[in-house]
């Protein structure tokens, strides 16, 4: 089952997916341990273990970047897209519709994502930003969710490094709601909020790089500990506007901030927000260190307790 | 520094808290422990530590639940309320504005809340009943957040098990969002949607079990494996409003889910929602096990994917 409930009340989404069915007693507390070595499936020498490959990059007659389905997707094309809703309205749902993609960043097992070379993360960032223009392409999507799990408190079970791809039939929550908020200052301004945002963190003390095409800064109501967006100068709705010089530019920013949190041995996620067709955004990218795990008050209240201050955040990544 | 600083473009706050500022070196990956044994703050012998009683229960001469304020505070009295916005309105804040508190619920390290009777969990709610309607009467205070984290994975790092109350100058964003979806539903039905959604659970596959007061159930769209719900079958608008004969009913509900998660070992977030003043709530409690870790892709699009239906966390809760 893959299929998409809507809360009762709330326009909040959930993917029920039991494909990989569990009982009860498969979550006795086991701490949960990162699978390593020999039988690691991203290895080279394992392709056949993988479904079908999509795509690859290849240097000196091997490959360095590797793309193919999931293997346990949580989304599907099989899954009927068509919503239902409950005469009451209470119960709403549709198939969970879409395609779930995974992208191997390295072949070396043990390999950090911020060690790779500039010109490597910037052939990653094209690789990527060719499945989201494919995925896009496809009836019935609504998004393409890209994002990256490093270390087990980051939500990943494999530490071979790699970035997964969820395009899926419903614009993100999240995505929908900053696209409106967007949406509501420019028919008051006139002009992009982040625009305005990007030149005032410029000049402020959450500032922590730049180069030509992108700024790097710490978010003034960050809800993790050293959160940071790098955002581009430029108004930019997404991956497909990137221009060519522009890859290696924020390859360039995205390999200083994972390398300092790489001194602190830092578990963290990486996701892009672009803009949903129609839409319009402000492309970013979010890097989210997870050291403190939320707990009841966080959940209970939707405020977040950051025991981090943002300046603080952006001094640490500046180094010196 | 105790500070709430609102999102750029959204109505969404974290606080700020740096009182326990620590090095970034300080967040280098040692797997966090939970603090055993010998100086355990919340044991008999150890009053002294805590900052000065609030309020205790007593049996046999001796405390059983014990009120104090948090060594740490998550908001402080001394902060000043008051809103402050940049003239171009990107950054706004104010002083976290509050009180924090802490109740023990066993004298005895190690003790499982689940393991507590049916007389003593009643005693722990009217306890925090009362601590709610005393902080609620309080200038500046939008809300009680009421919360229990259970276990390293549900965010506590101290293993003798407590209750956390923060009272603050806000009415937290998810309390809010279900308060404006409550009174929508009512101007355009005439009626309460929980009361219907639990006459409609009651009757359903996501009934745990219930008793005159209660009812438990496990909700459609849940965001958490196994998350379950205990709702007030009258129409109650929070804690103040419970009858004396209610308190052990809804006790013995809790207990039973609790101990069911118990077996399981699961790490947990118990948490209240209940009607900030001059609002209309449906007084309910979450249980929220927390087997899972959120990942890239929940961050990214606030969409949770859900390894067990509603269904299965159902008949697991009520057994055989």
């Amino acid at each position: 089952m893959h299929e998409l409930r809507k809360d009762y009340i709330f326009d909040r989404w959930v993917i029920v997916n039991t494909e990989r069915a569990k009982r009860p007693q498969d979550f006795m507390r086991q701490h949960p341990k990162i699978s390593e070595g020999n039988a690691c499936p991203f290895c080279p020498g394992s392709e056949h273990i993988t479904p079908p490959e999509i795509t690859r990059v290849e240097e000196k007659g091997r490959w360095v970047l590797r793309c193919f389905p999931n293997r346990f997707p949580a989304v599907s094309l099989e899954e009927n897209p068509a919503l239902k809703t409950s005469k009451d309205g209470f119960f709403t749902s549709c198939g969970a519709f879409g395609k779930h993609e995974v992208i191997v960043e390295t072949p070396v097992h043990g390999e950090q994502f911020s060690d790779l070379g500039v010109e490597r993360i910037a052939q990653w960032l094209r690789l990527v930003a060719g499945r989201v223009a494919e995925l896009r392409k496809m009836k019935g999507i609504g998004y393409a969710a890209v994002f990256k799990n490093h270390g087990l408190e980051a939500g990943t079970s494999l530490s071979h490094e790699h970035t997964q791809i969820i395009a899926y039939n419903k614009v993100p929550g999240n995505v929908a709601r900053e696209c409106e908020a967007i949406a509501k200052y420019r028919r008051k301004r006139g002009k992009c909020p982040y625009c305005e945002i990007v030149s005032l963190e410029r000049k402020g003390p959450r500032l922590i790089a730049e180069n030509s095409g992108f700024v790097a800064f710490t978010p003034y109501a960050s809800i993790f500990e050293f959160e940071a967006g790098i955002f581009s100068k430029r108004h930019i709705n997404g991956f497909s506007e990137i221009k060519e010089k522009e890859f290696p530019e924020l390859a360039g920013l995205l390999k200083m901030l994972l390398s300092r949190l790489g001194e602190l041995d830092a578990p963290y996620n990486v996701y892009f927000h672009e803009a949903p067709r129609g839409c319009v955004q402000h492309f970013h990218v979010k890097i989210v260190p997870r050291f403190i795990t939320w707990g009841g008050f966080e959940h209970c209240t939707g405020c977040v307790i950051n025991t981090v201050s943002p300046e603080q955040a952006a001094e640490f990544y500046r180094g010196k």
